[in-house]
């Protein structure tokens, strides 16, 4: 049997780096196959995607991916741990994912096994560092990252620290250690542009950049740094008006969300302390737009990403209390796989520790809590649908058949 | 001392009816002062007001209202029954309502009370012709007005029973007989355009075809039917986009509500029965627009008004249970008074069964089942917010001085 690389990936949208990574990781992994966990309606940076799950997929399929499951959503719209820890349970619950690839600044294992185990610590003096840099008004990661170089080095490996993907690296070395020890971390250097790079570099163009394309509806610029189906797919839904899909465009929707929740209800949103629920209270109503709540709400100590999270947590219904109930994922939805790979798809049946989700009737065989978590994937569709420049009806979810490219 | 009217109103807008109205109501009732028990933020029709009730509360003050006192949100947007109820409770409560006055087409009280008496009736007769008729399709009004006219009388009286002023005339009678019998029943014979009427007559305009002429910027059209004072008013609100809230305006967060909500909590809505929970939840997700919605679930059975209230309870989180746990209003939110009439508001002060609120500290003096009634006229304001053409920040509520005028 051909053996099979996991990654976790968000594909918002598909670009010439991800056909690039899932090429390198096939090649250094020595696998046939990869299987995706892609995030569904809502990213990690705490936003609706540009398009709807289906299509990411399907770019995916088209493009390199054998087999591409759901990330729940109560883990693709989290910070880098729980992201990352979430990504490696259900790749890990596959049991077909013998590897995991994924992008780094630093490639070299060895280098980021060290710095993964850093960051692991928690020593009292550390915590003392990274208070005293928080107190300073430094950002999470930035206070975590100085209080780490202050303690084993300097300005190299604060830098390495603060790199986007060198953060997710280690999140995912910690899961793999954690969860699932067996399964061989393949670290993939990044080519040409930075994570959140506005300009092109190297024929690689940053996702956030050609989310700014799609905002503008440049199809030159995708036709430059996406592949040719995927930035043909995008002209054709840019002018049907599907995509792209904004936050912004939700912003009534958010103001609601907000308005509904007292601050007790707000307190009780992941990464809400410090009385944060006090500002987003008071913005909620001094704001009359989702952008102006977010500028408003913003300090130097909370990065906009958590603050998105923050605010879609409240549009979706995500407390604490549920992420809490919830360490990983209970089902394995699968979006699509290549025609040419429907083998996969027979092995992860035969090899999942986890209900595999397929149609309704599988749906209805869930377990209450998976079925809630598999609900707030539905609704979170149905909340995208709206996003959309040209809001549509929401399809029904298990009417569409799986998408075999 | 002076005696006092109560009058149950929406005045959404003023128009000269209201005006008339108010000015009969103290003559026929022998009454120098008249207290107005107005509808907050969202309306018997089950949409948001066209103005802020604080607006609306000053334009009854300038044109012959002595004391606004707010329709708590759990009985304005209501059927007629429980409009009524609430309206007579709350001005019962007030301790200086003597008498009630309100408009019908028949305004010989004898003849109100035999049709009232009539409409009270629930023999196991009845019953069997008002499930025909709704089983041949008719709306409940219809229904029953036929099923009475079936019983009793003939076309008259169903014509009589089906005169939407005279509807709500026979339940504020019944209320009063129920709860506050020694209040005096004052009715005012409805001058010009009847409730609904698209074309003004004898110099009065319903107020939906003022709310129409707000809609489409008609300040000529307001100038000939309200007074000059709320026409200005309204003209000078045009112009800076601050009315009219329509509920098209909310049609994001009304499918956002929907969305939320399985069937089962649909059911759970005020009024929803006989599966139209299904219809609901299908048609949240079948459409894309408010309007949408609600013509996809139009049948004869549901008035407009009442799947309109439907849909505003599910924005609200109005449900059945809240209803029945909540009889009758629990506190008095004064929203103004004339200067000239301040007496009056210390008369109330003196005399009221329910506690009065005008301030925070009123606010927080309440039980909990008094503030969480009070809780939902105040998210019920912040969602009319969002409403007006050009959304405005919320005012904080109790920031706002009591208006007087």
């Amino acid at each position: 049997m051909a053996a099979c690389v996991g990654i976790i990936a968000e594909y918002n949208p598909f670009h010439n780096g991800h056909l690039h990574q899932l090429a390198r990781a096939k090649e250094l992994s020595d696998c046939a196959h990869a299987i995706v966990a892609m995030s569904g309606s809502f990213t990690q940076r705490g936003e609706p995607a540009c398009a709807d799950k289906f299509t990411r997929a399907r770019w995916a399929l088209e493009n390199g991916a054998d087999l591409v499951v759901e990330l729940p959503t109560l883990f693709s719209m989290a910070g880098a741990e729980r992201f990352a820890r979430g990504g490696v349970a259900l790749l890990g619950a596959s049991g077909i994912a013998e590897a995991l690839s994924f992008g780094a600044e630093d490639a070299d294992i060895g280098t980021l096994r060290a710095l993964a185990s850093l960051t692991a610590l928690e020593g009292g003096a550390l915590k003392q560092r990274l208070a005293a840099h928080l107190a300073a008004g430094k950002s999470f990661p930035a206070a975590r990252a100085a209080a780490l170089a202050d303690a084993h080095g300097g300005e190299e490996i604060r830098s390495a620290l603060l790199s986007p993907n060198n953060i997710l690296a280690f999140e995912y070395i910690k899961a793999i250690d954690m969860l699932y020890p067996g399964m061989r971390p393949v670290p993939v250097r990044r080519q040409g542009a930075a994570h959140d790079a506005d300009a092109p570099a190297g024929g690689f163009a940053s996702a956030s950049s050609l989310r700014a394309a799609l905002g503008r509806s440049d199809a030159e610029f995708l036709g430059a740094f996406a592949p040719k189906n995927v930035s043909e797919d995008c002209a054709r839904l840019l002018a049907s008006g599907d995509i792209p899909c904004t936050a912004d465009a939700l912003s009534d929707a958010f103001l609601y969300a907000l308005r509904r929740l007292p601050s007790r209800e707000l307190a009780k949103l992941p990464d809400v302390a410090e009385g944060l629920e006090n500002a987003i209270y008071r913005e909620a109503r001094a704001q009359t737009r989702y952008e102006g709540v977010l500028a408003a709400i913003k300090s130097k100590r909370y990065t906009l990403a958590r603050l998105r999270r923050i605010l879609s947590c409240a549009l979706l219904g995500i407390t604490k209390e549920k992420l809490r109930a919830n360490p990983a994922p209970r089902y394995i939805r699968v979006l699509g796989a290549r025609k040419d790979s429907l083998g996969l798809l027979s092995r992860l049946a035969g090899s999942a520790s986890l209900p595999i989700v397929t149609c309704k009737a599988d749906y209805d065989g869930l377990g209450d809590e998976a079925r809630a978590m598999l609900d707030l994937d539905l609704f979170a569709a149905e909340v995208l649908a709206m996003a959309a420049p040209k809001p549509r009806a929401v399809d029904y979810e298990f009417a569409r058949p799986l998408t075999i490219v």
